[in-house]
């Protein structure tokens, strides 16, 4: 045990060993746990592009292994040729994902360290570049232990008095699938289990059921158990004092404190501000955007009406939900205005509103 | 053209000729347009309980048709039967769905016509049973005409001076597959859209998708556009100004106005509110349950955890959504405090709050 010890995760989305990235392809959970194998930059971006691996803070971790892989692979054949791999892969990582903040902060750290080390010995370039992935992915497992910590202790505090096991309801997936360590809003879930009774209640998060498929995977996993419901049951649960606080991640924090995150995390927001349960949203201070003033100016996604008319089956194919020839209109994501969320737990402490203040205070 | 011509549907989830009720089996929408035969109570018994019709009107107008079946059935063959068999159809009825009041009430309507007509003089009694089956079928077709006027008529007053073609949004299936008529939130809808432009939303209602199988099918079968969107997307579109009202079904209502509806309608009533968006329930008299003084004592069904972890699919079987063992909690209806309803749409008038008052004038 280290001083950092604390509640872990037994799982492991990605595995890297002797130039082998491989990746737990979370398109095929729950039903199967399939691993990709990744020796090259280009094989990593394309499992980026194609979302076997996702979460914000993975995909940076994943991205700095892919590079890793990369420089060990033609280091071994050609090491002349590693300069020129090496950038032509940065390449393609950072264009795998362009809106992932975390993915060009984490190749641009891997780019500085293979930069300053020394051009004609390619064995230690590839060894220094080893150690910082190594690097960033225990930065991202601390982060995840700290807001764990931190939220829990937030929470327990609000809680003082209360009688009977407190409930903690969850949306999408921000968890260990989705960090290198026991996850943001999962990270603080985890906690709170670690430390006394506690019910986990998890939206199943309609259409890509993110909460049915990877949340509740996870947790299990972890043998800790887990209820789903209907995404729209939430608002309801939360009037009849069934659930003593929510826990989300988030995609993207603009300096005031709005947020924007899964799709249908506003709502959870307002029905917990109506009932006085509080809103709580767990981020590493990368995900802050200091550039962005407001949530106003998040350009919301819209994606593809089939991903709301029909639903993909795991043995191939799909089976249509709705008449042939419907539309849909599915807005991937929300925003929170800062002002519906009680604490915005970072790594670095909690943010309490006015979140614009000691959301700057956190940064400095 | 009558008096009472208006907005029509091209929808039957019903057919009643010579002693043969068909009835459009909706557990197959909408992929297959599948009628069942039912030639005695027994086997419209059977339809009610097994989920091929729903919807609390249409449940009374399909039991009092499946009585005129059972009673031309034993006419023809054994006259002498006719009154065990008819007693004993109408309790078979009955106990097809216990709770639904509607069943009640028109089973109680037929029994009333049946023992008021001449014993020995079988062929006219059927006759009489056929007369008092469509008068229901009538009352409730003109039932649902009157609230899509009454509440289309509200809408448009709250619309007046705004700019744009108006949304509406709508949640589960509360239309002609639902009833007798055009249906009741839907038949605001079908109102509104024979007056103007008019968008139409709505909720895809996981996890049974009766807004994607049912609301879906009958928009389009008489040539309305709609577009489905995953149920969380309502209160970030509300928020955003995409919608102008949301307009929906009861399943009871309550003295005081408090509404039991299905599970989400809370949820967007607190989004309404919050947005300043009229929030309407369009619902029958006979929905009203003045024995019941608030929604409190409502009580609320929870069905099995397999209906959220699981999908049925069209050729038979199903497919699993959530990883094998994990729970699910699935309370199937919510209630809406009358407090944040803006309008209840009966066919004797619109009640606006403090409800309790004008329910109680629209049932005088």
């Amino acid at each position: 045990m280290t001083a950092d010890a604390g509640p872990g995760t037994r799982v492991t989305p990605y595995i890297y060993a002797a130039g082998r990235l491989r990746l737990l392809d979370q398109r095929r959970l729950p039903h199967e746990e399939v691993f990709l194998d990744c020796e090259s930059a280009v094989e990593t971006a394309a499992a980026i592009r194609g979302l076997a691996v996702r979460g914000a803070p993975l995909i940076g971790v994943v991205a700095a292994y892919g590079l890793c892989a990369e420089a060990r692979r033609v280091a071994a054949r050609v090491p002349e040729d590693l300069d020129v791999a090496f950038q032509l892969g940065a390449g393609r990582l950072l264009s795998a994902r362009p809106t992932a903040v975390n993915l060009a902060w984490a190749v641009g750290r891997m780019r500085a360290v293979f930069e300053a080390s020394s051009l004609d010995r390619a064995e230690e370039r590839v060894l220094r570049l080893e150690e910082e992935a190594r690097r960033i992915a225990e930065e991202d497992r601390l982060a995840c232990l700290a807001i764990g910590r931190l939220g829990a202790a937030w929470l327990q505090g609000k809680w003082a008095g209360i009688s009977g096991v407190p409930a903690v309801l969850t949306h999408c997936n921000a968890g260990a699938l989705a960090t290198a360590g026991i996850g943001t809003a999962l990270g603080i879930v985890r906690v709170l289990a670690a430390e006394g009774p506690l019910a986990i209640l998890a939206g199943e998060t309609r259409p890509f059921l993110q909460g049915s498929r990877l949340t509740a995977w996870e947790l299990k996993h972890d043998g800790l158990d887990v209820r789903l419901l209907p995404d729209v049951a939430a608002a309801s649960l939360i009037k009849g004092g069934r659930v003593q606080g929510v826990v989300v991640g988030a995609d993207r924090i603009a300096a005031n404190g709005d947020v924007a995150n899964k799709i249908g995390t506003y709502g959870l927001a307002l029905a917990c501000r109506a009932h006085g349960v509080p809103f709580v949203v767990a981020a590493p201070t990368t995900t802050i955007d200091v550039s962005t003033a407001e949530g106003a100016s998040i350009p919301i996604e819209e994606r593809a009406a089939s991903e709301v008319t029909s639903l993909p089956l795991p043995g191939g194919g799909s089976v249509s939900l709705a008449p042939e020839g419907v539309s849909a209109l599915y807005p991937a994501f929300d925003v929170t205005p800062g002002s519906l969320i009680d604490a915005i737990v970072t790594e670095r402490g909690v943010s309490v509103p006015p979140h614009a203040d000691t959301l700057a205070r956190l940064l400095r």
